[in-house]
């Protein structure tokens, strides 16, 4: 039982639910702002010091930090991909707030002040870019091309902060020197915990990852008049295209993902002129990504948009906090987080991964039991406790 | 040389262009507004009667149609699909103009009035439904069903015509009486002409056509987590039924086209929940159009939207076209036409094409010489003249 967890989920239940299915909670949306409204309102019931950096990014500090008293942060984001689940991302805050609770409850004094966190647009699921917030924060996003990303209606990130009167983001050095150390609590996004028979497991590594967009080159043309074999059908294109890339992921055993498809003139009646795919392809080892790569047809000439490196969480500390857990298994994950952006900013950060048993993320069957719930906020209250001894 | 026609094509030239390519000439736009100006300013240089009929179709008429004096109509449309060509539509229409003014320089006298139409939103390119103003005025589209179209934008297409200050359509008896016999020219989207050397060929039949929607269910779920063999992958299942409709197409020699996909939600790092894909097919013999749809695997249970029987145009009509203009090759086609709406209204009814070098159509590559431009007028000329002797 933890009723002041459940009391927090209970209240973000109906925020920003999606009519046609799970959530949409977009960045710098009115959805988004009541979910910062909850973000003031749980910190102010907890008598936390509130600041929102110049990136976006909501802070609640017990404690003062300053230079020579960094804080342990915890948290993680409220926004969703569209149709997404409740957890991924919210699961990291209330579990923060509550961690907090938890330790009030045991009487502990922290060393060093501990801080909450809800970064902004983390999902990108608005604005293409994804931990938003966080590299915009660290620098890793700079300001202009954060300003010129638009979302599906042609509004610019610039306008939609302006709506929500806000000024222009800007990297915050600042706000960043007073995190000692991040630890994110994220529900897995895999059914490894489930395999392991394990409630909590300490992350490893960010999986390196990339994702690369495919233009297929088509002939415009009436559908109803052109002889099969004078088409030029980028369809058919897109078929060979998917079938290879999941072929090419199984055999070097990695990850291959054709999830986004973009059709010219996307008539019934049309031969497509263009299709546009994008390929997401990440996995344990780097060579094996772009092995598959290299295996697809030279015709589809792939166009990398971005690639990460394997983020490494601060090896010395995933062991601690795996001991101070009772020895918790430690998992990689194929995901990015803020945790990878703080981690390659600098600091020393870790990720706790709550038992999901669908092993379903970024969709409504996303789930984590209410038992593991409470254990990952009594798992991050021990870590919090170990590293503000 | 024909400078009334080249006149007239020079005028249209710069309507309608779209910054990407092509023409974007959309049902009851400004742009369409403008197109319809064009019409009866082109009707009034040359002293022709104009009308609007109930389904918001434009007709000009060499004298007074009646029930005893049904009138010979030549004419198409001026709409476009996205990024469209110029020929498709506006060829019919221009042609119609300017083969009165060939009538007249010959001194022709017609024995009953002869009319020029443009039929209104024929490519369904805003509203979905092709052969929308033809079949609202035989009354093939029920008004009801028409007024609940929306565009892409939400537009309603009751709206759309309010906008453009026009009432709701109708049904149109009385103006469908006036026609007693129609006469559609028209670029041809292939190169069937080109095979055979022939400017100008005479239209036997509308192939039978159909359009089918698959839908390929699939769980959404992280493309960064999901081990492969977890997935339930719905744009493998579109793979697999692209491969396999153009296999099958090719086997029963008929023409399958997948032009037209939707993919939820269609997100890089996103495994689909859901792709739809619609499946056009079309050929000279609907048991082997049905054996496309037959042999696809039982899973993708293809969901009928439409289906249109072969349209045989008045055989008598063709042959006597045919021999007036010199033996002009007989050929069929896999477009739907405003002609087989009015075939399949009553009305005896027959189409010319006009040789198309590329093929091509729905598309800026579409294109006809102008000779064989020219050509066409003639050979429209000499056809009204022989229907109007």
């Amino acid at each position: 039982m933890n009723p002041g967890f459940d009391a927090m989920w209970a209240d973000l239940e109906p925020v920003g639910r999606d009519p046609r299915g799970g959530y949409r909670r977009f960045a710098w949306t009115d959805t988004d702002a009541e979910l910062r409204a909850w973000f003031d309102a749980e910190a102010a019931r907890r008598g936390l010091d509130t600041t929102v950096d110049r990136a976006g990014n909501q802070w609640a500090w017990w404690g003062s930090p300053g230079p020579d008293a960094k804080g342990v942060v915890a948290g993680s984001h409220l926004d969703s991909v569209p149709h997404g689940g409740a957890f991924d991302g919210p699961l990291g805050v209330v579990s923060a707030f509550a961690a907090v609770d938890e330790l009030r409850a045991r009487n502990h004094t922290p060393s060093r002040p501990i801080g909450v966190v809800n970064f902004g647009d983390e999902e990108g699921a608005r604005f293409g870019i994804a931990c938003a917030g966080s590299r915009l924060l660290t620098g890793a996003l700079p300001v202009d091309r954060a300003l010129a990303l638009t979302d599906a209606d042609g509004v610019s990130l610039g306008a939609a902060l302006a709506h929500q009167g806000r000024s222009a983001p800007a990297p915050d050095p600042e706000a960043l020197e007073r995190v000692g150390t991040f630890v994110e609590l994220h529900v897995e996004q895999g059914r490894w915990l489930v395999d392991q028979g394990a409630a909590i497991g300490v992350a490893t590594e960010i999986w390196p990852h990339g994702r690369w967009r495919v233009t297929l080159a088509g002939e415009a043309n009436h559908a109803g008049t052109t002889p099969l074999a004078d088409r030029r059908d980028p369809m058919l294109e897109l078929a060979a295209l998917v079938t290879e890339a999941r072929a090419a992921a199984a055999r070097h055993d990695v990850l291959a993902t054709v999830g986004k498809v973009e059709v010219e003139p996307n008539g019934v009646n049309a031969i497509p002129s263009e299709v546009r795919a994008w390929l997401d392809c990440r996995g344990a080892d780097p060579d094996a990504v772009a092995a598959v790569l290299a295996d697809l047809d030279a015709r589809f000439a792939p166009a990398n948009e971005s690639w990460t490196d394997a983020t490494v969480f601060d090896p010395a500390l995933a062991a601690r906090l795996s001991t101070v857990l009772m020895n918790a298994p430690l998992l990689p994950t194929g995901a990015g987080h803020d945790a990878g952006i703080l981690s390659a900013a600098g600091i020393p950060t870790a990720m706790l991964f709550v038992r999901n048993p669908t092993g379903v993320s970024h969709s409504p069957a996303e789930h984590a039991e209410p038992a593991d719930c409470h254990a990952g906020v009594v798992a991050l209250a021990d870590v919090l406790a170990e590293l503000t001894r």
